[in-house]
């Protein structure tokens, strides 16, 4: 219990940092926040932003849930976690800026713990964060991935390139053909090192996520833009409501466990279009987004 | 073959029937057709209409796919189907209005054949309508329920009870609590009577569908309308989305067994909003909707 509640200040005050970092981008509006309870045990603080200058919409949320049983589906694929006790905690962000050349962030970071009479108990980490830009820029994404690249350099080499493929190939829309975006890290079922060790990369990936983000809103928030790439924002932005309800597990995880609907789904963008059979003209920016950035690449050299 | 082949003109004819039917309500915009072909066996005519005057967007789509191998999906809960000759035909539309007052409609029809040396043949029937009201009048629904009933009177006194259940209970957001819309008839599985009177009973269900839903248009696509009515039903629309990604069999099957990603998801609507935590006044004509609509009831005396 003791790891428990010290992931859980870490988490809290990772919130609170990250909310007031992107309230410094706005003149007028704050996050509202909501306490709710799970009635079957535990609950979390989500902290929304809604209607902002800079961002149309930021979801950043703190949830811990347990319990003495696991919710069916998460026992579905794991029997032996069947009766166990468990703790989930994590903080989850999804982050809409209004601007066109401002991308989409998502970052993630949880735990996981159960344990029974007579087993050994079992615990893992996951995470992670990703970007989704509409217009994109090279510099951007590079700077992106460097720190991606930072947030992993102090466990070992191999590790931004294996969680910089897995966020390539859990982030991937199969109907489309295409990446939800240009990636990051992404990680799940993390307990090959030692627990201090295992905390700490957690640490280092939600510490990293202001750093590699705030740069780039500041570096595009004020960029001109007009009706023609709001729609193309507003289009893609089907994709990520694609992604979120058909393919990610968090989501379908915490609706089919009773989790609270409305902190999941703030996930989804304010404003969505979805246009029949479109596509971009071939040589222009839109053009250039699937062409060079909805397919995994490389974006540093290492 | 022959009786694919009397199904096929069957639903050619009900597509430009519906098609036909639609376009009256259309001064400038007229349904487009987009011939596909699936690579391994059949394809489909995607009939789209899109920024008209009374429907902001309509799809009616035939499709007939066949091979000599079902796709992995639909056989993981029917081995039997394994390495079957099948074929899968119907006409599926999804129509969403401009004018708030006007509901969005689906309706479904479609026959399902496979055999194997050695085998019996499988086949079944299934499909239905049903009605998503934004702002709902109560004369719209017992209307629309009656045709239902209509549709199924040749077939039965328990018929339409069944068929309406299985809507409601189909056409069901768990993690909303709520229904998709007041429902209408729903089925799958369809071989209890002999293929005939099956064939019939989708004949019955396909022409009823005009007949329950454009009298509704007719009566309310001239409702004057403000911003409140519009926001409304954009917001409601994402429960159209959340239903269709998460919960519908036909959309998840069409978009892994590789069907036409752009045909399926014209089921979209083409404006969405989310808002985080939002809910209607009490009293109001919005809360009315969630109130008296958007749980089973029954709508017509039997």
């Amino acid at each position: 219990m003791e790891d428990i509640e010290r992931i859980k200040t870490y988490l809290l005050r990772l919130q609170n940092t990250i909310c007031s970092a992107l309230e410094l981008h706005e003149t007028s509006v704050k996050f509202e926040e909501d306490a709710w309870q799970r009635p079957t045990g535990g609950g979390g603080l989500t902290r929304v932003l809604a209607d902002g200058d800079t961002f149309e919409q930021a979801g950043v949320n703190f949830s811990h849930v347990f319990g003495d049983k696991m919710p069916a589906p998460a026992t579905a694929l794991r029997p032996e976690l069947e009766n166990c006790n468990f703790h989930a905690l994590g903080v989850s962000l999804v982050i809409h800026p209004r601007n066109p050349y401002v991308p989409t962030a998502h970052a993630n970071v949880r735990y996981f713990f159960a344990e029974k009479q007579n087993h050994p108990s079992v615990w893992w980490f996951g995470g992670g964060f990703d970007l989704t830009p509409y217009y994109p820029f090279e510099q951007d994404v590079v700077e992106w991935h460097q720190y991606a690249s930072d947030a992993c350099q102090a466990f070992g080499p191999d590790v931004y390139p294996r969680y910089k493929k897995w966020c390539d190939d859990y982030f991937y829309l199969k109907h489309r053909d295409e990446t939800r975006g240009v990636g990051g890290l992404f990680y799940d079922d993390l307990n090959i090192w030692e627990f201090e060790r295992c905390f700490e990369f957690m640490q280092s990936v939600g510490n990293h996520f202001c750093k590699a983000y705030l740069p780039i809103v500041q570096r595009r928030k004020n960029n001109t833009y007009g009706q023609r790439q709001r729609e193309f924002q507003l289009y893609r932005r089907g994709r990520y409501v694609e992604f979120n309800l058909l393919y990610d597990r968090g989501t379908m995880f915490g609706l089919q466990s009773g989790g609270r609907t409305e902190s999941i789904l703030m996930s989804l963008p304010p404003v969505v279009n979805w246009r029949y059979h479109w596509s971009p003209e071939p040589g222009s920016p839109e053009a250039e987004l699937y062409e060079n950035y909805l397919k995994p690449r490389e974006w540093i050299n290492r």
